[in-house]
């Protein structure tokens, strides 16, 4: 085909050669067709031990950042202000960058985005996501003219494995967490992945390709599942309900976009109750597509390394993103202008504010436990932390959002219905 | 962003407007951003009512065939011979095609590749395969530098809510095709889709993107849901099974591949069992990236149109399939050379042909009906047509591949478990 003729050859320079590396490094050998090759790998410790040739590695970063014949830096270091000095100095000595650097990505969104604009190098980050699946290629190219009404996922793979634990083989928590970190699931710090930390910089970047909508982590509500109790799990269970931790976005009414990321019942219904284990999903609701769902695993040395081939695959033609929610749209902002129904279970009273609440449907109180379902502005949750303090979990119902015109009719009907119950 | 400077201004010229061509009229209408502008409109009957201006439609091929202004043609039309002429026509006259017709690519997929390596035309059908799942796109960018050990669809949506129907309301075949024609998912003559025509056709090509594999539709082995009966599903029921036509291919360890188009039994933990009603889904389980799911609608208006739009979208920076599993791998080839188990229901013992198996596993003989579990050749299914007539149905075993590897192994333990019961 002619259009083979355009594809460049691919030297790569790589940062770092932990799981995601080595195993890039493996899927790499395997590959010769996609004729790239690894020049030099720039790690932190010359002395460990490592399944390659000893002249394939370096300490010195220029050594790779430097080089005019590397055309690729493939960035999948840990820590995040390096991995931004590493692939901003690259973008800057013209090289194509390919980044797994969630946390990084995140926090430098804007920085990020104008390094593109002024260097106009590729810079390709589809395994920073979700991993195997191709939710970042999709949105770019597949769903760019469409009119994306929601999006929510589970992407985060190591709280998805401890929640299907929990709810599967009635583990608790803290046994569930060091199950998943036996397995390799989880970090030996987990809080990252347990309190949502991680979830939140995947979802930044995210509503970016989606919504054109640039914010800093910090700005999004979220946590992770931390709270979460045995209990809840029961709750749940006899509801017929699952507990995952969603990171949704929904083009509301008004034309803005409320974003979060929190723990949610689950429907047997919705695709996201099929999503176990380390797996991650992605559920896309739009106006032509209709319904879509994408499923893979989010973590894993060989699932991330394949990402990270298929963008440096998409190298060889040039391939960048457009980002055209953000630049060929007009973009989306964020809003805190709705309300949204909960599920909160808590050890006493006094932890729960319930004048916050527009109305309470449904309360349980027993002996160590008590839980109630009631109807919060969304904006009570950025303004305090009573939800995520003192062993007090807030679970989302299932289709949580109330938009501010739906409000007054449903609080008539709930009081007028609490009437009759009482 | 640089790369915007050099899409293309789409003029389009389109033939059909049938539900997928006045979809995409509108979804287009919605979607200026696009820079892509309907110029003509062929249709076949002048005097039917339409929902746009008169002046946009022509009865002349030739007025879009010719025109140099169109760069566009989409061809959205039901028959196939027809469709092959407009599309040759329209490749060899320099223009890019995008094509909706799943039949006609089948049957001449040799001539369309010949086609676009001669005139270097771009020719792009996403909408044929799945309607709204981005598969081919997917195989085509993000798997192909990956192993595909296997894949398997749910193609057909009319069938697929039959059997949802048939399974969920327990509706016999033909009450749930009668309601799959009320709601339009069926044809006024269903036999294309009830009979696997239309599932075999849309396999075809995309065997030839998962593995650059080039066959007849008339060469891979095929039923479809006819021969399905209440009492199929009440045996399904009981093993927590449902009942699925399932397109699928698998990579053996002789390096060929298996592929056909057969109902089956899913298990619950089988991502395709989540796949219900007018649905399709997708699993691709590969050697990097593990077992990726893409979930749809694979039919109706505005889901066929928005991937027809992606087509679109995506010729305004030159895409084309590159068919990297045809041209720059070995493509791989079809075989019989395999076993599978499956579960046979039928009237009378005489229509089936028991020497043909190389063991019997389960039977049951009730006043009306009998079935037996076994395992047959596959090749014995190519050469007869015992399992299609008769009224007998056959269902795969969930995982219903054996190798010629395993097939002794598991003969010998099969008949010593048999004599250990008998």
């Amino acid at each position: 085909m002619s259009n083979m003729e355009t594809h460049k050859k691919l030297t790569i320079g790589l940062f770092g050669f932990g799981v995601v590396g080595e195993g890039l490094y493996k899927v790499l050998h395997q590959t010769p067709s996609l004729n790239a090759n690894i020049k030099k790998v720039c790690i932190k410790n010359p002395g460990k031990k490592r399944n390659a040739p000893a002249e394939l590695f370096t300490t010195s970063r220029e050594e790779i950042l430097s080089d005019p014949e590397i055309n690729v830096v493939v960035e999948v270091i840990n820590e995040s202000e390096p991995a931004f000095e590493i692939v901003s100095t690259a973008i800057k000595n013209g090289k194509a960058v390919v980044s797994a650097s969630k946390k990084m990505i995140a926090e430098h969104l804007t920085e990020i985005l104008d390094l593109q604009k002024t260097y106009e190098q590729p810079f390709l980050y589809e395994s920073a996501a979700c991993a195997s699946i191709p939710v970042i290629r999709n949105l770019e190219e597949y769903y760019d003219n469409d009119l994306l009404h929601s999006m929510r996922a589970i992407v985060n793979g190591s709280t998805n494995f401890i929640l299907t634990k929990m709810f599967e083989d009635k583990l608790d928590f803290k046994q569930a967490l060091i199950l998943a970190q036996q397995l390799g699931f989880a970090e030996v710090d987990p809080s990252l992945d347990v309190e949502g930390y991680d979830a939140v910089n995947k979802w930044t970047f995210l509503l970016t390709h989606a919504y054109g909508i640039i914010e800093k982590p910090s700005n999004i509500v979220f946590t992770g599942i931390q709270n979460i109790q045995a209990g809840d799990a029961g709750v749940a269970k006899e509801k017929n309900f699952q507990i995952k931790l969603v990171a949704q976005a929904k083009k509301l009414n008004n034309g803005k976009v409320a974003a979060f990321v929190l723990p949610q019942f689950v429907t047997a219904e919705e695709p996201l109750s099929f999503v176990k284990n380390e797996f991650n999903g992605v559920v896309i609701e739009s106006g032509f597509a209709d319904k879509q769902f994408f499923y893979g695993k989010g973590a894993g040395s060989f699932p991330t390394a394949s990402a990270v081939l298929s963008d440096i695959s998409a190298l060889r033609y040039h391939y960048r993103y457009e980002y055209k929610k953000l630049y060929h749209h007009t973009p989306n902002k964020l809003t805190d202008e709705f309300f949204i129904r909960v599920y909160v279970s808590f050890d006493d009273w006094k932890y729960v504010p319930r004048d916050k609440f527009e109305w309470i449907e449904e309360w349980h109180a027993e002996q160590d436990r008590k839980y109630l379902i009631g109807v919060l502005p969304f904006s009570s949750l950025r303004e305090s932390n009573w939800w995520r303090e003192n062993n007090t979990s807030l679970i989302l119902s299932p289709d949580p959002i109330i938009e501010d015109i739906e409000i007054r009719k449903l609080k008539k009907m709930s009081l007028e219905l609490a009437g009759i119950l009482d």
